[in-house]
């Protein structure tokens, strides 16, 4: 019996992009290495509704964040980092880290961020130079109204820089890059994508790249021209985790088969049944306000009386499913379910299934009665 | 027919090594891949011959040179860097870019560093805080006598950093880290380790962490000591690629089996093989000096009359046969053939067969006698 992923990533991959991994090398300076780049760069640009530049790293996502700061940014440039969560928190820490000075505008953790509050912030300073803002916050399974967010800061300043993390939400559920005129946006290959960690894709609009000019925060490995430079000829400045880049290549043509409405359909559907079922359950969500949960994670209190890692240990060790714990503060007062990338929902089905034999063997009663 | 792919990285990997690649993904916060990094990180030890700590990171090898500057220097600090070819100019320019005050001593091209004039420039002038130095210099096909190189270096500043870029050496040509007494020494998992490409891999001794306390560079991404305090958990700070964490441990108890020794004595037979065949042919090899010819990579000189960049294509798309050109002022000028990781004579007699196919038909009269 294979193990039922159920983190928000690494996300289980098919077995056609797994196999897609096992191929030999190729030199990453030849023309099969050229030919796919230039395939990919392109369905890259539509996934990601783009006309903007589309560069691959081969990184974790959390180099995707840093390289957002330090090629648009300089030390003592003002930005504004909405933050709803650890990974919020985390490009606070990068733009700090680089000596940006950073004005932090935090929400309640499972609470989405007030567009209107951002503005507000954005009027009563005029001097920020860039908006930091994650789209959907892994560590609380929450998604912000990005739409709504950036339409208050073009509102207020049509020219800021704004600087998406949409790590676990780019592919996955819409987020339109260039209606919604944002300038960096960056998802990573393992989640709804459905390849393995090693990749992360990030779109430059020509505002970052105009910034890119001015920046003078330090930077080599994750330098945007340099990448620009390389794409230019189908390639990229350091050697790419060419493995990666083949189940991509493979990947891109599976989901733009499918269709991105489809699979925005998919992560919607499988969210709300994940909701839906969980509620069922007698358990609660974090989310305060169930129009902002999340179509790729849900993040479930822990119920009272329940220690949170020892229902994740059960769940692994005796029901071969594994769950995300919480972060940060909601370490032990959470569990995450990811629903992106490949799952059914057979494979939801038999984690609630597991669920409902798990809670009540670690001390969970449920207030709804038994189905 | 597959390819003959004779490159200085990506190696050809093992077929048991690319099924290690389409294994589905894991949680990389879980017990599973704790038990894998504790097998990597001592395995890895062994291999580099230390007991520092050795830390894995999912980027290629030139975020390591990145990392090795930023965790270890400050703006101003005062750095001899030791150049014999591009990648010593990039392990200076990345230095340069975190305002590192870099002094260039460079060797010309096909040469080797002496290591009396490294230990000159360090009598002249006691500020510097470190030396910066490649191994095995891939762009030109040069070993550097580093052994030596180390000890003239601490005649003179027994204290001082000395950071190596070994990322084409370690693990194929003997470096024993601690008997030679190096501080920050890395390589990449496309070297002759036999695995795709996506993991640094970095020894960091006492003397660095004490300087790692002090530096000053802005990190995050790269941090050497978040990268120790989840290794001591047994995981990685940013999500790894897990693909090549699972090629990476399977190849090391390959490499372990076969033995350091034996592997380095490999690596010498080939290159020797490599260097005797290309001089049969009538051609001449970069190295001025064949003591310091690297084992893992031979720089052919293009003979006159030939255009390299052509006969590289030719060798390519008549005779299935992969070479590197030059690169940086060598461009053209030279060819080059990778002989690490997994190489056999065979593959390299049909690569000298090749050559002695194609370089008549792209103008070469060989001075010796047809064999």
């Amino acid at each position: 019996m294979s193990v039922n992923l159920r983190i928000p990533g690494p996300t289980p991959c098919p077995d056609d992009v797994l196999q897609a991994m096992s191929r030999q090398m190729i030199n990453h300076r030849g023309p099969e290495f050229r030919e796919m780049l230039g395939r990919i760069t392109p369905a890259l640009q539509r996934m990601f509704e783009t006309k903007n530049d589309v560069l691959t790293l081969t990184s974790a996502g959390t180099g995707a964040l840093e390289a957002a700061v330090v090629n648009t940014l300089s030390p003592g440039d003002k930005a504004l980092v909405v933050s709803i969560g650890v990974f919020g928190d985390r490009f606070a820490d990068i733009a700090k880290t680089y000596g940006v000075n950073v004005e932090k505008l935090s929400f309640e953790q499972g609470t989405a961020a007030d567009p209107d509050q951002i503005a507000d912030a954005l009027k009563k300073d005029g001097s920020y130079k860039a908006v930091l803002v994650t789209h959907n916050e892994t560590s609380t399974g929450i998604t912000n109204d990005l739409g709504s967010i950036a339409k208050a800061i073009r509102g207020v300043r049509p020219d800021i820089l704004i600087l998406v993390d949409a790590i676990s939400s780019l592919g996955s559920v819409p987020l339109p890059i260039d209606a919604w005129d944002l300038d960096v946006v960056f998802t990573g290959s393992q989640k709804g994508w459905m390849v393995p960690p090693g990749m992360a894709m990030v779109a430059v609009s020509e505002r970052a790249w105009k910034a890119a000019d001015e920046a003078k925060s330090p930077r080599y490995y994750f330098d945007y021209k340099k990448a620009k430079s390389y794409l230019d000829k189908g390639e990229t400045p350091w050697t790419p985790a060419i493995s990666v880049y083949f189940a991509m290549d493979l990947v891109l043509q599976k989901l733009e088969a499918e269709g991105l409405h489809n699979i925005h359909e998919r992560h919607a559907r499988l969210g709300q049944f994940t909701r839906d079922s969980v509620k069922a359950m007698g358990l609660n969500i974090l989310a305060k306000d169930e129009r902002y949960a999340s179509n790729t994670v849900t993040s479930v209190l822990v119920p009272d009386g329940v220690d949170g890692p020892s229902l994740n240990k059960m769940m692994r060790e005796e029901y071969n499913t594994v769950l995300a714990g919480g972060q940060g503060p909601l370490t032990g007062k959470i569990f995450r379910i990811g629903h992106l990338g490949l799952v059914t929902q057979e494979d939801l089905q038999a984690c609630f299934d597991a669920l409902e034999k798990a809670l009540p063997r670690v001390g969970f009663s449920s207030p709804v009665a038994a189905r």
